[in-house]
């Protein structure tokens, strides 16, 4: 009997999950960045793993070494949305046949690259062959229950920010694979923002000890889609009074006759971290990550109406709960 | 400049261990089947990546509940010989366009029913788009850092051991993949034991309770490559004088005309323990594996010789340190 075709990634994880048996008091629920299991006392083992596979996340133009690392990246970006700090990684590969020793070496580099950027190190791994590059992940840490930020915790009224301003991958992606134009200064900063995306781990680590998150999330499906993430795990909506878009993605639209908001909001592979803050506790937040070398953007507030508003100089629109897709080489 | 291809799987691993900065104090060192990280006072965490990958990993008739269940037990396996209780697991998925709801949820039982079966959880994971099913799994336990069985202790003197008979999958794989024939009752258990592998984990924990494991290891990638990897790790040798061949082997290999030790040595996907005895505990580990339902077979001994030798009636052969190399469809 023919069975109904699946068509997106959202679809078979919600088949997958209604398929396995759950364990009793887990301390994170599926559907969050990352998993946990008990320890002793308060005490998590926060775990993660991600794929990074060749033709759907890294441009024909990346390097092996840029790929591997940002396979690490992925995943450290999951511990910093959480407010968890990553001590040590598995990698399990995929690699295509006819490699040759530098490139396993470059991938190596990249791999310990990402790792020790964040003060990880690699433990341990497998590798096989695969006909497309698969670089599969698995991070571990360890975190007070109550420590770690979950997406569930948004109330009606506190602030929406963000780590950093969006639309620079999706432009980046635009100039590397359907070969748009932007001036020199302007591409360089957009196609770095694709070969060398940045974990906010800094931040989100600052952010935790703060106590002022509610909510959080990183933003590599996209703002828009993280947005609807939080909106949906702690039942709220957002206003969205004051956008996040990077100058160098208004400029780069602006000379290609794109639409800023339209990168901005559904780009994705870009690992800001989204989340929510209480009021009251805004200047300690700002201050948190500002000391740890980042800043904090104030982009809206959490409403009891379940919509995401974007409201710009008095006009409103709804913000679609589109998510970033992956492109594909063919 | 054209740099050297690589051909086998580890030199690959040589290569990428080499470019990989190590953790000071890493409880369990780099090569040994599971990786851990330092806990609270003696207690470690026990990691484990594998990945299953369909071309090479899944013969073509194998369903694909069977195959998302081999993904689980050949991680289990690792802890099997490690002596350690898998507790929670996480998925990263790579799934092939164009599957139906159906596959998605033979895939979803299948890795439950393999965690299932081991006690252990799925408790998070990923999905994502590769040409070739790939299901790459990492395991997490709690363990003793004494009491994780290591490759390297293994000393001369001791007996060395396998939990089951051997054969069995090299045999199952001919006829389903070269058209071999065999006996019909002969046929299902070696197909079976191609299909629905079993990770010998009862047998795993019983051993580690009892002290008298020197070293351990699961025989996936063959029985001759797993004395050798012992062998290597413990700087001794083996006389093996009891060769471990499945009653079935044997008759598969008399009907067709092949070596049944050829078959037993240098075949693999075969998820029994290696391990070696202290000889005066040798009761105490063989009641132990039969308590916990298994049986627990000598086959030899270690010795000051770092060769591997087979002596049976008489002659001796020297068993080669080949290893079992993934099939391919095409």
């Amino acid at each position: 009997m023919a069975s109904k075709k699946i068509v997106g990634e959202r679809e078979i994880i919600e088949t997958l999950l209604g398929r396995f048996e759950r364990m009793q008091d887990m301390p994170i629920p599926f559907g969050d960045d990352v998993s946990a299991y008990p320890l002793n006392g308060d005490q998590v083992i926060v775990l993660k793993t991600d794929m990074l596979v060749g033709k759907t996340d890294v441009p024909p133009t990346m390097s092996l070494w840029q790929a591997a690392r940002k396979a690490v990246v992925m995943n450290i970006s999951d511990f910093a949305a959480k407010g968890v700090k990553p001590k040590v990684m598995l990698i399990s590969l995929g690699l295509p046949r006819g490699l040759s020793v530098n490139d396993v070496r470059e991938i190596g580099d990249g791999l310990n690259a990402g790792a020790r950027e964040y003060d990880a190190y690699i433990v341990g791994g497998d590798t096989n062959e695969v006909a497309d590059l698969v670089i599969s992940l698995s991070v571990f840490g360890i975190a007070r229950k109550g420590e770690v930020i979950l997406r569930s915790g948004a109330k009606p009224g506190d602030f929406v920010a963000v780590t950093g301003f969006f639309g620079k991958t999706s432009a980046g992606l635009k100039i590397l694979l359907e070969g748009f134009k932007a001036p020199k200064n302007v591409r360089k900063t957009l196609i770095e923002s694709v070969y060398m995306p940045k974990a906010r781990l800094k931040e989100g680590l600052a952010l935790a000890s703060t106590g002022a998150v509610t909510a959080s999330i990183d933003s590599s499906d996209g703002l828009a889609w993280s947005l609807y993430e939080i909106a949906k795990a702690s039942n709220v909506g957002f206003l969205i009074d004051d956008p996040p878009v990077a100058c160098e993605t208004k400029k780069f639209a602006e000379i290609n006759g794109l639409d800023a908001l339209e990168l901005a909001f559904y780009g994705g592979e870009e690992y800001e971290l989204v989340l929510t803050v209480k009021p009251h506790l805004w200047s300690k937040a700002e201050e948190a990550v500002k000391k740890a070398g980042g800043s904090l953007i104030k982009i809206g507030k959490a409403t009891v109406e379940k919509q995401v508003i974007l409201e710009v100089g008095g006009e409103k629109r709804v913000i679609e709960p589109r998510g970033w897709e992956h492109f594909r080489k063919n």
